[in-house]
């Protein structure tokens, strides 16, 4: 039995997220769908985390198992040939058979992608959030900064979340400014649902100005999920990176 | 009577290019509906230059004449609201009635965008075109500069173009690597037809060794169609820039 691991990336627009589902098209299912074709059986393909409807991926890994003596050089072909246009099988190695894409992952790295410009960009629609109104990088990079280590996140959580703790630690969140582009890039250990909208929706209440620094870090401190800002559109965000070894 | 000057972006992913045309969805077309929903009549837009279906803008610059008294900012807000998402106007302004889109243009700059990479880019795929087999970028880089400069470029014309003279001025011929991106940005006073994806189709067989600089010069100076590369895909490419003042 073999332990396959593969990188993935893809573009989130037309799809109902990474999970199977029954009746809509999603990225588990084109990908199982290829592994059948390919395998001549059925296989699980388990990702390092499960990515919503719009949201995209230039890193997201997953891994299967399967017995069958086809060279790695041929799996990323062949999928590649059977995966629609919208999915591609970026990198491909054998891993050892204790690892599993979700519970071996230490970190991933999310960004999310603000077009802030007064008219919005039809080359970047399916890619970023158009965000009209004047923000203030550096107030919400000083409450950016403000969730880096380790805290109880719950104020930032969508209700369907499942876990049981909602404490998680924040090893980076940076905002950047590219021209119109705002990049804010999050690395964390894990993340509750929704989280990285919820954070993000309320990083641009900071850069508005409708929202104190102080507030964020009250919120926070006070778990008040109401006090959060709102979850911002799925189509800005991508996962970046999962990260397996750390130090 | 008014004469504006509309900045565009948009996707030609959707589109039979920039001019209208009776039984295809064009930006053309697109445009003039939108003029004709904001003004209530029939008003002519005028490009730079007709881009090909599939060719993105970044920079595509459009005149029209009308007698209004609607302020530049809302002209611009309302066209936003009837142009699909596909298209946008970025900026607007007064011009003098002397000017024209097209014939008041002294260049214009074209960005071409090559994916480098072994596996397909489902992120990349409208806008840049996949070349999986190594490329020598030094080399193309030096097959580039030959181009700079007056020449008579009926070599790198696709038949279909309507022109006096194939004698073009090009300022600028670069070429970028950015990671697996490559970026081949040209400047010129005018481009034949499909002159920019002919030169493009040249210097990948420059950069994949199947072509030597020497030979691009030679077919460039025998202006020997035959011999130029083949015309590579629209979606890699994107009017950038149009340059109505120099110096």
């Amino acid at each position: 039995m073999r332990t396959i691991k593969l990188t993935l990336e893809y573009d989130g627009t037309g799809f109902f997220g990474f999970q199977r589902q029954k009746k809509h098209r999603t990225i588990q299912s084109e990908l199982e769908a290829a592994l059948k074709k390919l395998f001549q059986k059925k296989i699980t393909a388990y990702p390092a985390g499960r990515t919503d409807s719009g949201v995209h991926a230039e890193g997201q890994i997953v891994h299967f198992r399967v017995v069958s003596p086809i060279p790695l050089f041929k799996i990323q072909a062949g999928l590649n040939t059977y995966l629609p246009h919208e999915i591609a099988v970026t990198a491909i190695e054998e891993a050892p058979a204790s690892f599993h894409a979700r519970f071996s992952a230490k970190r991933k790295v999310y960004v999310y992608h603000v077009l802030n410009s007064k008219a919005r960009s039809p080359l970047e629609r399916f890619r970023s959030f158009h965000v009209p109104y004047p923000l203030n990088v550096s107030r919400m990079k000083r409450a950016a900064r403000m969730f880096v280590g380790t805290h109880d996140f719950r104020a930032f959580e969508s209700s369907g979340g499942r876990r049981r703790s909602a404490v998680r630690t924040v090893y980076r969140f940076t905002v950047e400014k590219k021209g119109n582009h705002i990049y804010f890039t999050i690395e964390s250990n894990g993340f509750l649902y929704r989280m990285v909208r919820s954070l993000i929706g309320t990083l641009l209440l900071v850069g508005s100005g409708r929202f104190s620094v102080q507030e964020v870090k009250k919120t926070l401190s006070e778990k008040n999920r109401k006090a959060a800002g709102p979850t911002v559109p799925p189509q800005g965000l991508c996962l970046k990176e999962v990260i397996y070894r750390t130090g």
